[in-house]
């Protein structure tokens, strides 16, 4: 079956499924919107967090999934090249672990100038004192170093993602728990815009949290990151998967084998706990760990079977569409297209509602 | 003849002059920016300080006049019919004091969203430190009580005038000698920008500060300004200048007419200086008024025939053309039109230097 096949049967299929997606008591389905900033490849870190729900989501609800290059671009100004490289690195990432551009709408930020012109308006809707108190872009700005030199854009990207979200009129946004107070500026923006307009056009979203939350890195760092070096890559080769497993942090109070093990803060059996579908042979392995009498090499023996087998048909399906990056950005376009003309309808109605319409 | 009749004998009239206009270095005819918050009525102070300007320069350079309405909403969200509702009435006024449609383009801001999303890229350009540093902005901010509670879109909004300065590529901006912090800024984000790109895609731009400065209002206070209630409507009937007029503010030591009276801050001076043509009879009725002899009323007697006269065949012409709305909007969206396509064309210049450009 070539890719165009596979893409046109996707497309039938999602619609028989259609009728099986969420709907909201508005009558409309539940839309929901997640994305990524394409700065790097991604990795375990994000399929456990994000990625792998996706891929149950766009059976439940119209899922928008943003490749957020322009806001990408709010601490990368100076290497844009490393943004519009990694667009469709992220597109075949997604693709690989089974998004199907049928059921998701994936769409690039910058294609769609309505999220910008949204962003611009609702600047109007958020004072500086309440983006200077946001604790997220607080945190931000500690971590990437910013101090008295904050770009204008990064204080306000709250109103940039509040954009992003009204403009799909998603109602649910799966964040982690460190992004919940940018879920609630939206829905003050959003609210007061309703004020305003006297009805509602906006719709307000929920922040969905998913349970597994962040993976830690092979090093044992709380956040498996690029920037860290500690992450095995979704595209990962055999021999990549095979030296990462081998630096996984343990128990570095395990010497010998026949010490008693433990398993907190132990990434080898983390990531069992988060990829490991054989749950009795884990837990069985575990107690053996923690009496004493299982070496790491055994553990991380399972380990690097389980992420082989994972990984093995994502990286086959990586390499397939890598090998057309003309089609993939073409379901880009077509995705793009098709978000922006919802986004292009909110933009309307949001300009009509403060008057801005003439013609 | 119709209006129809007269715009495209105008625009005849346009093609034909089309070579006279100033030509830059660059080999580009040389584009000048002006513009208006459409928050009320233009009254004689506008004129003075630039409408009377801009009917030269349309002759001489591309014009771009703006109706800001975008801008206007950064302090008028609670009130955003009278933003829509003055976007025809100052219309009338450019069209009553003689700026030529077709000779300038008449564009609306919010109808061109690449003014936003230029704006938005710019908010990358600049550091919120810079953006608090600027001294026009901390007055406004001061004048409009804002306090802590700056809407986002009032401390941003050098970015937005950069935007649209820079979509049309205008050289030459005429400001007050209060907006010239605006003006350097905008001339900063050009070359960060520039710099960024490598290459000149942004032209910086001059101000131009009109030789006459700011018209006091008939009460004598600085600024003629309508929430001063001390302005002269440019579409004021002949029955509202004779009561302006009456109240304009002289020398409040000149009690008996034989006393010599004062021309310093007398506003009934001041305004025959701004419009009395014949000036060689002022010159003689100042030395007269200054040495004692000369009443007030006589003074204004010749103020009042001045603005009538001057004034009459700007509300001949301001009624005429209120009296085809729909044509004035039809004007409008031609010069918007215009307007965005050379918007578009440097919005994807922008986008191209910053990597976003992928179809």
């Amino acid at each position: 079956m070539s890719q165009q096949d596979q893409h046109d049967a996707a497309a039938d299929n999602a619609d028989t499924n259609a009728t099986t997606k969420t709907i909201e008591p508005s009558g409309r389905p539940a839309v929901i919107l997640t994305g990524d900033r394409p700065t790097g490849p991604l990795h375990l870190g994000h399929y456990v967090g994000s990625l792998r729900n996706r891929v149950e989501y766009q059976h439940e609800y119209q899922q928008y999934i943003m490749l957020a290059d322009s806001q990408a671009l709010t601490d990368n100004m100076e290497d844009t090249n490393k943004v519009h490289r990694n667009v469709v690195e992220v597109a075949l990432d997604y693709l690989a672990v089974g998004i199907d551009p049928a059921k998701s709408t994936i769409l690039i930020q910058s294609q769609i100038p309505e999220l910008a012109e949204l962003t611009f308006y609702y600047l109007n809707m958020v004072t500086v004192a309440r983006l200077e108190r946001n604790p997220t872009v607080k945190a931000e700005i500690v971590l990437r170093g910013f101090e008295r030199d904050i770009p204008a854009g990064f204080l306000t990207y709250p109103a940039s993602q509040a954009a992003d979200i009204s403009a799909f009129k998603a109602s649910i946004v799966p964040v982690g728990e460190d992004q919940i107070p940018m879920i609630e500026q939206t829905n003050e923006i959003v609210r007061r815009f309703n004020r305003l307009a006297n009805r509602d056009v906006l719709v307000e979203c929920k922040a969905l949290v998913p349970e597994i939350g962040r993976l830690p890195g092979i090093d044992g760092k709380a956040k498996m990151s690029k920037s860290l070096g500690n992450t095995i890559n979704l595209g990962a080769s055999a021999d990549e998967i095979t030296a990462a497993v081998k630096k996984v942090y343990t128990d570095p109070l395990h010497l010998r084998v026949q010490d008693p093990g433990h398993l907190e803060g132990n990434v080898a059996f983390i990531y069992l706990d988060a990829f490991d579908t054989d749950k009795a042979a884990l837990e069985e392995m575990k107690a053996h760990y923690t009496r004493g009498g299982l070496g790491d090499s055994i553990v991380k023996k399972r380990l690097e079977a389980v992420l082989q087998e994972m990984l093995a048909p994502v990286r086959a399906r990586r390499e397939e569409y890598a090998k057309d990056k003309g089609y993939v950005m073409q379901l880009l376009k077509e995705g793009t297209m098709r978000a922006r003309e919802v986004a292009a309808q909110t933009a309307d109605e949001v300009k009509a509602a403060l008057g801005l319409r003439y013609f």
